[in-house]
């Protein structure tokens, strides 16, 4: 095995649950850790510094979107997706594949990739496993995803081991393509949708592969918190515990700590920034929908229990004249909040299990799950890019 | 004559430009000094420490919109305006009466005030000095305008003769209508259009009235900047020299330096937030619009010459990029690097007088206008709010 660019250091443990550190080419990121999702190169809204001041360690970002406009090749020279973006703390990148294959029927796949016709120019693109390798590597991000096959949920047994035997064999070839294992690593997708013996099969044939991290696709797309929790159960245990293990699209709080003290390491998902952009905000007491009229004259900042968010400094009452004006310092404060309270999540997680501290990581899936409550259901999780 | 809440206090001079200190409840303003204007109780996008940070140390707010949403009733309550917007510096609202007049065919004038309906609730509503007074003063802003008739321009000498008194008669209404004026000081607005005669006159009609500052209104509304600086050249020697002087929504780079040259001490504009809203970048080589394609594969820094701007740190590329995506940090990046240029701006000016440097302004004044140049004229100038 080649030295690997990134790689897992294990931490403290506490039941299932672990810390660890993600070394990467741009700097360590301490696991379980959150990546909040710059989708055309920025984080909807908030500039890198705001990313550091909220707790983020490490970015998302959309290889769909960057790959169709501006483009790769100019990403690259212009220096990279880093320099691009001014981020300069470890990046990953998804495959691009989630994107093109939700555009069902503009879309077709064959063994050698999915060919669909691009909504922004309308011109024919071909994504294949190798392509996905070279745009990622043009970026020069810290860890690339494999291309892998999506499929719906639910789907049958046998559409859901074909899609699963074909995301193997392109992760083949994904290694296979690979260019700079000095500068990018790879990480697989487990699938196997909602069965358990599938998920199971896969995770035992991803874990015998020259993978740098282990990633667990598929999920978050409905099947709700219980179905999601059991592929969990059935997957990390068969993944390597010198690997770091990444539940993608992946959720609401009481999601994330729930896959936190089953031994997940990483998350990312737009829940924190779509929301905010529409103007819900989590808060350890609750979602609150911030445009709702009778927030107008509430003099109370927005939630105490988030301490660090800058959001703090404004009345609810000035959030929500904001967000009914469209004023966009409204989405960003929300957003912004939203992202703290996320990172304060992860950070609150990494202490208690770090000290050995089992009550306290319970007290946390309590308080991951309020903070979860909805007032109303509005926004869709899913990370198809924002 | 009462203790003034609002004074000024005169610093160096260099020919007939100054410096100076506006004193306000809410600290103290150097001038000449540029207000960002805060429509709705927020310069677009941006935080209250960007604000700082770029060098501002006064904001314009806009009664109208203010008024219509959330009211003035609900953020007296809510602790007044410096609360609400959480900007504990001084604050300068104008009367509303410019966006009422705006309405135009909506709107209905007689001695007594403006009759209009609203477009935001459709709503009737009536604008009176008295009123205009009331709200500013429920705002709790340190300074208030006075509700002046704003006409057309061009528009006849009898036209404009008349608006001018009315103006007149309205002001010591205003006078005549405040409660606190230990808390909220009251600027008179000179008006005239472009007839020297008128401007004279009225000029000497305010500089006799016990105002705590004084304006020059009606100009930046497409009469030029020859014409502008006309008048400028009429009023200005007219008003007390211990009184501040405030050019009412001007306006580009080179309009401001030649109106500081000319003794006036405070501007208020839209043009550096709408511009960078709209993509458009002041940099001291000239304008910029950064949607051109031919700055998606430039690597150069926005603008060395504005060493502060927050855009800097990003390539032309990256900013080209979020624009041309519609991602709002793109906005908000360009917004606060106009903003950081116009700061600059009136700050080597001050520095240049305090400094009896003639040939610094004078390198100014030609700086500035190579700023103000423009690829193309994209945007209107104006201070109806944004």
């Amino acid at each position: 095995m080649a030295t690997r660019c990134c790689w897992f250091e294990s931490g403290a443990t506490l039941g299932t649950a672990r810390t660890g550190t993600l070394h990467t080419p741009h700097g360590a990121v301490p696991t379980p850790a959150f990546m909040p999702v710059g989708t055309r190169g920025t984080v909807k809204g908030l500039d890198p510094d705001e990313l550091v001041t909220a707790g983020t360690s490490i970015v998302l970002a959309n290889t769909y979107h960057l790959w169709e406009r501006p483009g790769h090749e100019r990403i690259r020279d212009l220096g990279g997706l880093h320099t691009f973006m001014g981020w300069d703390g470890p990046l990953l990148t998804d495959s691009g594949g989630y994107q093109v294959f939700s555009l069902q029927h503009r879309m077709k796949l064959t063994e050698d990739g999915v060919r669909f016709r691009s909504p922004t120019d309308g011109e024919e693109r071909h994504l294949t496993p190798e392509l996905a390798v070279a745009i990622q590597e043009a970026f020069g991000v810290d860890v690339a995803m494999a291309l892998d096959e999506c499929i719906e949920t639910p789907a049958t047994e046998d559409r859901t081991r074909g899609a699963m035997t074909r995301t193997t064999r392109w992760l083949q070839r994904c290694l296979d393509a690979r260019t700079r294992p000095d500068r990018t690593a790879l990480f697989g997708i487990v699938q196997g949708g909602l069965y358990p013996d599938l998920r199971a099969e896969h995770a035992d044939t991803l874990a015998a592969m020259d993978l740098d991290g282990l990633a667990i696709g598929g999920l978050s797309v409905g099947e709700g918190h219980e179905a999601m929790m059991a592929m969990v159960d059935v997957v990390v245990p068969r993944l390597p515990g010198d690997k770091v293990r990444y539940l993608m699209g992946v959720g609401h709080p009481v999601d994330i700590v729930e896959a936190v003290v089953r031994g997940v390491d990483l998350f990312d998902c737009v829940l924190p920034t779509r929301m905010g952009r529409h103007g819900q905000a989590y808060t350890w007491s609750g979602r609150l929908n911030l445009k709702n009229g009778r927030f107008l004259d509430d003099p109370r900042p927005l939630d105490p229990d988030t301490p660090t968010s800058p959001a703090n400094r404004f009345s609810r009452a000035y959030l929500a004249h904001l967000l009914r004006s469209d004023e966009w310092l409204g989405r960003r404060l929300v957003t912004l909040h939203n992202l703290h309270l996320y990172q304060q999540l992860l950070a609150e997680a990494r202490a208690c299990i770090e000290a050995g501290d089992g009550d306290g990581l319970e007290r946390l899936r309590v308080r991951a799950a309020r903070a979860s409550s909805a007032p109303s259901a509005v926004v869709a999780p899913g990370r198809a890019g924002e």
